[in-house]
């Protein structure tokens, strides 16, 4: 017991293998199809890389071991998907990308032993990928998740689901969905909200369409979708009725700092082609990176991206230690969506008129980055949080 | 003489004039086509669009009248050309983009009789388009303009040109180039440079490549270009030998100050699609334009809105009194250019998740105003220059 | 009828006279006495420089003419305060300070011919000081007007004023107090508040201690004040009954922006200092003034100073033209108290360890500039202000 | 060997310990000399405080066990020197504070036995102070130390010291110097130094004038002095002739690392400060903590103060595994830094007028940290730092 920064020899050698992994096998196909996961050839391309991934020992090393997986804590998951984020295929490509990984996560806390079996183990696998129903169309769930409109009302055996949903990540193509919906209260109150299990071929399950984002990595985008009276029987639902928030909670934590994890790998990539451009190109007497404005802007980069690394370590430990750790996941959150934006920008503003240009990846980067500030709670409702637990506490104990 | 932020009553109806013509007729284009003037037909769209405006009356209003303008001055031009920008096709349509709209600019004031008649009268018109060749690859003049490497070498009768070109906007499809290449010196000298004209048919002359950048708004788009013993005869020499770098200046601080009101155009229109949003979309309890942290948004969108609309206004007024307004071009251009990408991002982040969605268009405005603050001098090379005068005057108040 | 941003011969005048009188005969007091104008004399310094203020022809130029003012317009005051404002001295030597100028200004509109008699003519001339008795301790009125608490009752030949001041600046010596008390209404509502006017030696009037805030160029401080069964007569109502909140308006929107002219002095001084030692002090290999970082510092000074005075000069146009201009007068005014506290605290940056000593006025000046960010309504009040009106606008605009 | 953050029960301990101390022997005094070490009796207070700790246990922990301390590494001294900097007399209640805590520090690693004996121990016990006299005044060494202007020419039997240093902390009342003398090279060459140990009485050493900062809690203050043919014998040279910047180094990135402990504390405070302020105070029709904009102010001083104190925990292990962590102390540094001025600023903000006054201690911290961006190395200078090193790498990289 006392602080500690270093990893298991297993863990900096598995780092060592997945970087060199992306850059051989992954790094190449994203600039050829300029970062756009469904001209690459979205699932088509996914198994292959998985089972490019797989052979090299790198594939889904967060799953439980049972799985097949190397069960990697938060902490250690951290630098290992910090080098898979070098590329916006990487996720994809170990199979530790938004949703599934989120939901391989809460599956293994939450789900029983037959739900197991039929959704957790060929999910960890990559034989199937999932979806995570949760967001609606306005006056519904965005944001405030206490907006929950979508219903599911007990019938003979289980439940109807009815609602629409809007930014279902990974919907198209996905094998099951996770499908949040209100059992009991009315749109605006906490709680009331429970989980369900439904494989893709449900009826009533429709992917209405692809809302069009400038990210382009995530395979299935991010969807429209339609439940109109689907079926789910009670066995199908996940954990307790009425519990829904409280596990939607167990998946956002973690899932907040994957994010985090993964998209360091992209700012940290933007940030290395910048610095690759000034060291050489010439300008003012000099090497661009002899002056001082861009040394200014290199050294900004290099301050946010130590910081948000050093915010997630705190994050993914008190993680470790089964914490909620409710601020410190989104304050790492928070901090490292906008650092990332302005990592990326200041690696584009570095590279001048390039940098603005296909000629590098910084544009794409950048527009992967972007909606990580809006994503997974936008910036206002994490600081929102922040603040109402710090006033909170003073209030307390002012009671005391 | 006094202070006077008033226009003449023909500039205020130019101005009506031209929304009604831009919600009319050009936004329901750009909108079809995603802002991808290329897509949209490229110079069968301008033609068109072009003839509409002739018809509305509000086509090059900046053009001197003896050639069908309206011959506004700097400080009249902001506020139409601010109005044509809501549209970010609105430029081509009224024929006052980059680079025609520059180029008519230096032309009417360094062009010869001969070379009004056969290239600014069509210019103005919009009979055939133009192209400015400054820029080059590394280790030429980018940023820097004293790094100026294509050369032109006296021969009987004219000049032989030898260079590469990059980042020329409008060069696929131009009907003439002014071409900028160094006549006495050497790379990294000030002085020495001389401006041609030379028709697009020239022999030598070739378009090699575009260089697909975030702005998808200017038709010909940003080419790279080879000048290969490109024979301009004397009469095509642009005002007088080794005078290059003064006609430049007479050309840049101007089309600094219409790029800053057209893309101030684009900005407003976020500004407007963010505010319309957040007065109808609900959450955490209420509207969400009602809630604080996008209040202060929407009141920073608005600080940042009217403080380049001032510091505008000034550097037109200075430009029109005949001074080179060399701080106020560029403190104009610097604050323009940042405040305009941080009102787009704001307007994003107000949207959430359709912010970052081509359901709004607001991605698209973000993306084409990003480059700005690299095009015509990136933030840092006008920051050095307003702090190199700065500095100067008070070494020479001590030297006095 | 067109943009014009020259000044009449007779202000341009006025402005060399004014820079020349603050550093003959102001600077070097304020400088002797590190800024703080208790420590020089209070009203004995005061009345010193303004007879020498009256004898260079600089005094009270705002004030109407027929009170021996120069009875500039807004637009005119902003260049001549401004250089006034070079010493934190200057407006208490050109008796253009807060609050005798803004109580000049609201006097002027609202006081019937008597009291201008009484009260407004020898404010104007200097003899008296005055003071604005409108903002409480918590639960009162603070940054939010409504929430006045203070009560004036009706008695028999006028007013019975209760309750307490909090922030009453220049209260200790001042010879007459303009009162604002509730005479309808409950603490919370709109409307409802009434200004009376009251000779300092009125029975009930107490100034109960000085608040000490970084501040120290204000002549009679920050107090805290009683007014306990104060009467005053129906002819020192100021204006009429329940019309408080209205003069405030009238009173408000010109007293921001004449502290943004005086405040605006005194960072360019700072930005002037700065200057001074970067252009001169030697370190990595040359003079800072010319190192990048430092530039950017520069740079950065020279922008923010450029924009807080185009937004000034816009505020003051609208102003001119009769209009309440709550949304330019809120801008320049948030917009300036932060760009001021950035440049003094840019400035500081750059002169390094002197920066922050006395051996140079940098630190007094960010002293004097900070609680501009609070005084005249806090930032966050303003941008909610302008915010509510911007999405009201919207709302407007759909309703019809 | 795996990520740990938690602390020893010891140290837990002894940062309960701490906060108590300072709760109820520390701040009282501060408070009532409003953070003015020289008024509350300079010297004669820190005695008092420091026999006071002794007695609560928590005196010097830093210190080696041999001399008294409790050996606390870098990572340990964090929490307790934050807990400590809760009051700005802290640290000289504990006897950590800047230049003795890092003069303790170094002498640990340089001095040899005799110089243990006769410095370090009165030293680390609290029986003198000690001044480390480096900086100068221009063109001498100020944020640059290759400009090192003093020399030191040998002599028999020792060393002639003459030059003239500025910004000395602590220099009036110190009992010996750690005087920093060019002994071979030229101003502006690297290497060359050397460090020299002299009682305060050595004939030739002069403090000559306090030069009056924002801070006020550092006893001794700074000063200018003057070394004038200052006899040092060759025994009380510290470790080896022209070694003096390799020791420097030793001293300086923890020395950094302290700072941002104490100055971490105080910053806390500012927080805390005004979180108990919005907690309670009522505008706008609720508790001013519950409106979106000071919420904001309140996340983002948590959001500041959680990635300031992350950073340093990587900076002190990386220099707790013998790394000189310049890397790391830089970033902690800087951001730290400027973090804690952003927090006080806030803080300020949020309470209003009361903010700036001296009815709350903010503007008094924020005068406390104010300093820290220049200190220790301007921001600048660290920034420049970073770049190179960050360009270097990349260099070195290309050239393998």
């Amino acid at each position: 017991m006392s602080i500690d920064l270093s990893y298991r020899p297993e863990v900096v050698e598995l780092i060592a293998r997945t970087e060199l992994f992306i850059a051989e096998h992954v790094l190449p196909v994203e600039n050829e199809f300029h970062g756009d996961v469904a001209a690459a050839g979205g699932d088509d391309l996914r198994r292959d890389l998985n089972a490019k991934a797989k052979a090299a020992g790198v594939f889904a090393p967060h799953a439980p071991v049972e799985f097949g997986g190397l069960g990697l804590t938060m902490s250690e998951r951290a630098p290992v998907f910090e080098a898979a984020g070098a590329s916006t295929f990487g996720p994809v490509a170990l199979h530790i990308g938004a949703p599934d990984e989120g939901n391989v996560h809460m599956l293994a806390h939450v789900a029983d032993e037959r739900q197991r079996h039929e959704y957790l183990a060929p999910l960890a696998a990559g034989d199937v990928r999932s979806a995570f129903a949760m967001t609606e169309p306005s006056p519904g769930a965005g944001a405030d998740p206490n907006a929950l409109n979508t219903t599911a009302t007990k019938v003979d055996g289980g439940w109807k689901i009815n609602g629409r949903k809007r930014f279902i990540t990974g919907a198209d193509g996905a094998g099951f969905f996770i499908i949040m919906a209100r059992t009991s209260g009315q749109p605006g109150d906490r709680g009331g909200a429970t989980m369900f299990l439904a494989p893709a071929e449900t009826e009533g399950i429709s992917v209405d369409r692809h809302i069009h984002t400038t990210d382009k990595s995530m395979i299935g985008g991010h969807c429209e979708m339609t439940f109109a009276d689907v079926f789910v029987s009670d066995e199908d639902v996940l954990g307790a009725v009425d519990e829904g928030y409280r596990y939607a909670q167990v998946r956002l934590g973690p899932a907040r700092m994957t994010h985090v994890m993964r998209w360091m790998g992209s700012a940290v990539r933007a940030h290395k082609v910048a610095l690759g451009y000034v060291e050489q190109r010439q300008g003012f007497g000099g090497r661009l990176g002899d002056l001082g404005m861009i040394q200014q802007l290199v050294a900004d980069n290099e301050i946010d991206l130590a910081a948000a690394r050093a915010l997630l370590v705190r994050a993914c430990w008190e993680l470790d230690q089964g914490s909620h750790a409710s601020d410190a996941t989104s304050i790492a959150k928070t901090f490292g969506a906008e650092a990332f934006s302005r990592v990326a920008d200041r690696s584009i503003q570095m590279c001048g008129g390039l940098g603005v240009s296909e000629d590098l990846p910084l544009v794409r980067i950048a527009n992967e980055l972007r909606p990580f500030r809006i994503y997974d709670g936008p910036s206002e409702v994490h600081r929102w949080a922040i603040a109402k637990r710090a006033v909170g506490r003073v209030r307390k104990e002012r009671q005391e």
